[in-house]
């Protein structure tokens, strides 16, 4: 996933480590969604084949369904092809290690690492619908897909019904509002500055619904 | 979904007509198949994001496999993105509305609508991939995609068997005979009557199955 | 599915053999396919038309989803709309027969036949994302999606938890060290030669998989 960078007539310097921190965005955005896959893929008891593939359509399964809809290619996936190595070496080197690593600690760390994605992917695929001049609803509910798809398929593959239609913590909500503080904020301010409004307010949300125990009626 | 309308050389009048009472129809389409979805969502007891997102996945999602398959851009639900707000603003409507409506008579609205949906979606599916110039045997089988595949996602992520393939009465055969009916219709008849013919045959046949108590073998 | 044929400047005689061949083992592979998924479907008391679907997602989903990645069009099996024809036409066939026939034979032509498209499909996979210029680590995954995705699509329609990710005989990994295989070997020999060597080791690992009952750790 790239975002449109319209500010690169900014200085430079400035410009690579803005383009250099949203790379190590997503790189955890999609870390994180890699590990909640093999946390639901072990608890299934899943084999070694089964916990990687289970990270990999969670981590770049809403990615994926985006770039299908929106008729992009390469997939992102296949553009930075770096990713699925990624992800691949450390389903490697996480399987054995993770039993031993679930603590509160470590599951504060998937909580935090998934909302980031959650918002990075959520503006990452609104942005690009935009850049496909899609209508503006539109762009949001492929921010939405692009957000929380890869945990549908995730919890599909599984067997489960899927944890973010189950009565809950604020989650697709989230990264509902999260696309549109993103469009409005790209339509007054320059694009970065959008996106990290629309990570921001995805994520603080998503924070205040854990905090304070919010959820949506059914 | 749109269908070709190839007797527009005649009154115009009747054109617009016949176009309108399309539009109309396909609505009702969606709308029934929404419903189904929501009631699907809330009896698995999800929250207004999960029964939101479901309706749309079954009202949407036998055409958008449709459009994926046929690689047609935009897809139908961007080109006429008017629909996804009608859902959108039924969902928000009918959410607190419908638990106090459930009663017989919303049952065979439901029923007879979903019918009408089914004839409409299958028509049209077999007709673009008749427009894209695939073989008659695949034009048939895009049909009875776009009629099914709403309720097939929606009954997957609902973490269920489908109704459509488990054994009860005749759905997905009614919309097999409705694609072929229009098939051979549209080879001697204009095509608004041969669409007209396909819808009926599956309706009547989604009727006599339910009136009869028709059902396949296992 | 069609393969490259680079060694076209041979003997024609042989190429046409080949050529033929590959044709003959991709329909034993479809159809070995198709039969996983009517056993499936029948145990799961389906009735004729979901019995159907359910062995044509099995045998063809793979491939689609491979064409819908890489955008492929037509997809394989509406460029080569026989093959739904036979599964159409098998299953009709089938369906009656089948439940008298299911001995111990049966049972192991099926698992032999499935190992041969399972081979087939992973490596024609392979070849047609290398056709497509995706990086080496691309192809192996679209290889392995190629050969596995039906039978994961077939088990999620069922309600399981995909077969090939619980924990058993080698399934997926055989896909993948096939993949490779073929992708070593079509660097240094002819095409249809490192074909035949990917088709071999995919094959011969789960022969001897299921012999000496290996499986993964979880």
């Amino acid at each position: 996933m790239s975002f449109q960078v319209k500010g690169w007539q900014l200085n430079i310097g400035i410009r690579v480590d803005l383009s250099t921190l949203l790379h190590i965005i997503e790189a955890i955005g999609i870390l994180s969604f890699a590990c909640s896959g093999f946390i639901e893929a072990r608890r299934k008891d899943m084999d070694i084949v089964g916990v990687f593939t289970v990270a990999f359509i969670t981590a770049f399964g809403g990615g994926t369904l985006r770039d299908l809809l929106l008729d992009r290619r390469p997939l992102f996936w296949v553009e930075h092809h770096e990713y699925t190595l990624m992800v691949f070496i450390v389903a490697l080197v996480a399987t054995p290690i993770l039993p031993h690593l679930r603590s509160g600690l470590s599951e504060k760390i998937i909580v935090i690492a998934d909302a980031v994605g959650l918002g990075v992917f959520s503006v990452g695929g609104t942005s690009l619908a935009l850049a496909a001049e899609m209508p503006v609803f539109v762009c949001v509910m492929m921010g939405v897909i692009t957000g929380i798809f890869g945990g549908v398929l995730r919890d599909v593959i599984c067997n489960e019904i899927p944890l973010v239609f189950r009565r809950g913590h604020l989650y697709a909500t989230c990264s509902f509002a999260g696309c549109w503080t993103f469009l409005l904020c790209d339509w007054l301010l320059p694009h970065t500055l959008a996106v990290g409004a629309g990570v921001f307010v995805t994520c603080a949300l998503r924070y205040l619904s854990i905090r304070f125990d919010l959820k949506l009626p059914g």
